[in-house]
């Protein structure tokens, strides 16, 4: 199975010249088990192998939502491969770490996929640019009856869908939204929140989930509860509060232009000075720099650089992606020198071919 | 007295488009004395007046090396002037403190300059671009004969020019050169080299003369013996140490693009990307950065500015420079802003303007 295909595309969580500004992506992920079948943990290399054989042609082939699909078995992938699919958010750092038995199922634009085999039989995911979990969960929803019908779920009428985890019985469902929130970062606002967040059964994670610091001022809210509530009423409360938090984040953002307008300026200037002439960039420094050169944009005060562009660059920096792109293996203190370069050449065309230019606050 | 016309030219120590590279200037100053008056330190605020009041027409209109002249009685400027003469390297810090009875009388393309009643009754100075100490010499022995015509010296047959402080006795002569060393301080290689001046008699200071910190990796080379040996053979030793030390700048430099090229790109590029979009600069970073770009320009990295641009920013972005072109005292933070902003404009209308471009190493 050959990816190259990927890595020219936009990940599915941009839309090109992105209206969004505050939230940068919508997901759902499903944890769904077959009923008739140990779960991966316990079943043992063979069964896992005989289900991946036996489901993957079945979920590319009669699967409506999934088409067209790429069906990817993590041992036909390299190393790198795994790499640059958990870069676009595709699939689990653990599910990189697996081989034989454990795969894939993609639609093309990225937009749905199917871990399978990773800690669950199926892990279903859908993602989406801005604040739309809504439908999401309409969309996600229809792609699970759709699947449903060609293999029978494990499902307990008094617990909901079993899962692997405890922590995901009931609806094994995780709802979450990305969030940019330099604004409340530069203003040193978000510690209380992300405090607040824990309190009220969400959790607050990194750019690239569970166990990641927030690089680039991301901030990825999910539910923590999966039982004992609808999972509409769960997509719900998450839009609500990322609502109260872009509130927040816009708060903060007019305080900065108002307050503190030459300290902003300033660190939106040296994002721009340095993304465009450095020659060593680490992976951090890009992502926090993309960050504040992504809040010029947003407040106007970089107007010829898209916000497209930005959010590609945050994906095409990432090591795996270099490498790829380079075609080949990069140890670290080279990747800086291939990113800066990735870098400076992507905001150097955008800025001279771009045509649209927004300016308007959200 | 005003002087607001100097700040529109450049400083006497950087020639248009300069070729200098590593050498900025070469400087000596003379130390002397009245015969029949009290050193400034005794005689007392009356005699420093009176000395003043007879000797500084007869400066400005009978000595031709100083023609055209400026006459400025300290009294006559505000703190903020005095601090301009300062950064030009015009009059000491100290004289900057004094009144009425002290002064300067400065040739206007402030080339030679007399301090009056700073330390001594007469400081004569010569500053100039490029390693030129022989020609310095020549130029102000011909200047203190001059003088001598006019006013008889504290002369000691066996000592030599007689001074307030001892350490000047003698010829009374300091003469120094400003090395740019970046090389040598982004190789590691600068302490050594200090530490073996002073073994050798010679002072390593800052930018701002003695008991400044070495800021923008400007270093002044100075003898600190003034007894006991001739001038010439005092220039000639300092001239040929600073040939050793080019060399040894050269040589860094020369490693520093064959083994860490990416480093220096790096280091320079974001000299480049700072300068041009930050919109708060300290004056130290301002230094730092400038040069950065200026090891740019002389490698050949960055093509489209000129040294004499940079030499004139490292002038006006200095406190004193800063508020007389906005018209107004200016807080630190607020020096910060317009210093940002002056070197954007300065950076950009030169990039444009500018015509020639040289690339050779020196």
């Amino acid at each position: 199975m050959n990816i190259d295909g990927l890595i020219q595309q936009s990940g599915a969580w941009r839309t090109p010249d992105s209206e969004q500004k505050i939230v940068i992506s919508s997901r759902i992920r499903l944890a769904r088990n077959l009923r008739d079948y140990a779960f991966p943990g316990w079943g043992g290399a063979e069964e896992c192998d005989r289900i991946w054989r036996d489901l993957s042609p079945r979920l590319c082939d009669d699967v409506p939502s999934l088409k067209p699909a790429l069906c990817i078995g993590m041992d036909e992938l390299d190393e790198l491969d795994r790499q640059i699919l958990t870069e676009r958010h595709l699939i689990s750092r653990e599910q990189a770490e697996k081989g034989k038995g454990s795969g894939l199922i993609l639609k093309k634009d990225e937009t749905v996929s199917i871990m399978v085999n990773e800690e669950d039989h199926l892990r279903l995911q859908m993602l989406v640019p801005g604040l739309e979990l809504k439908d999401v969960w309409k969309r996600i929803d229809a792609l699970d009856s759709e699947i449903e019908q060609i293999v029978p779920y494990a499902f307990s009428p008094r617990l909901g869908y079993l899962t692997s985890c405890p922590t995901n019985v009931g609806t094994g469902m995780r709802a979450s939204v990305m969030l940019h929130l330099p604004g409340l970062v530069l203003m040193n606002e978000i510690n209380p929140i992300i405090k607040g967040m824990g309190k009220i059964g969400l959790a607050v994670r990194g750019l690239w989930g569970e166990g990641t610091e927030s690089s680039g001022n991301m901030f990825q809210i999910s539910n923590q509860m999966t039982l004992g509530e609808k999972e509409i009423d769960l997509v719900e409360n998450i839009e609500q509060i990322a609502q109260e938090i872009i509130e927040h984040e816009k708060n903060a953002r007019t305080r900065l232009m108002e307050s503190r307008e030459r300290f902003l300026r300033d660190h939106v200037g040296r994002a721009v000075g340095i993304l465009s002439n450095a020659h060593l960039l680490s992976s951090n420094e890009a992502l926090d720099l993309l960050s504040g050169l992504r809040l010029g944009v947003d407040l106007g005060i970089v107007k010829d650089v898209g916000r497209a562009v930005i959010d590609d660059l945050m994906v095409v920096a990432q090591p795996a992606h270099l490498q790829k792109f380079e075609g080949k293996v990069l140890k670290p203190k080279e990747r800086d020198w291939y990113r800066a370069e990735r870098i400076r050449k992507g905001l150097t065309k955008r800025r001279t071919t771009r045509t649209r230019g927004k300016k308007d606050h959200e």
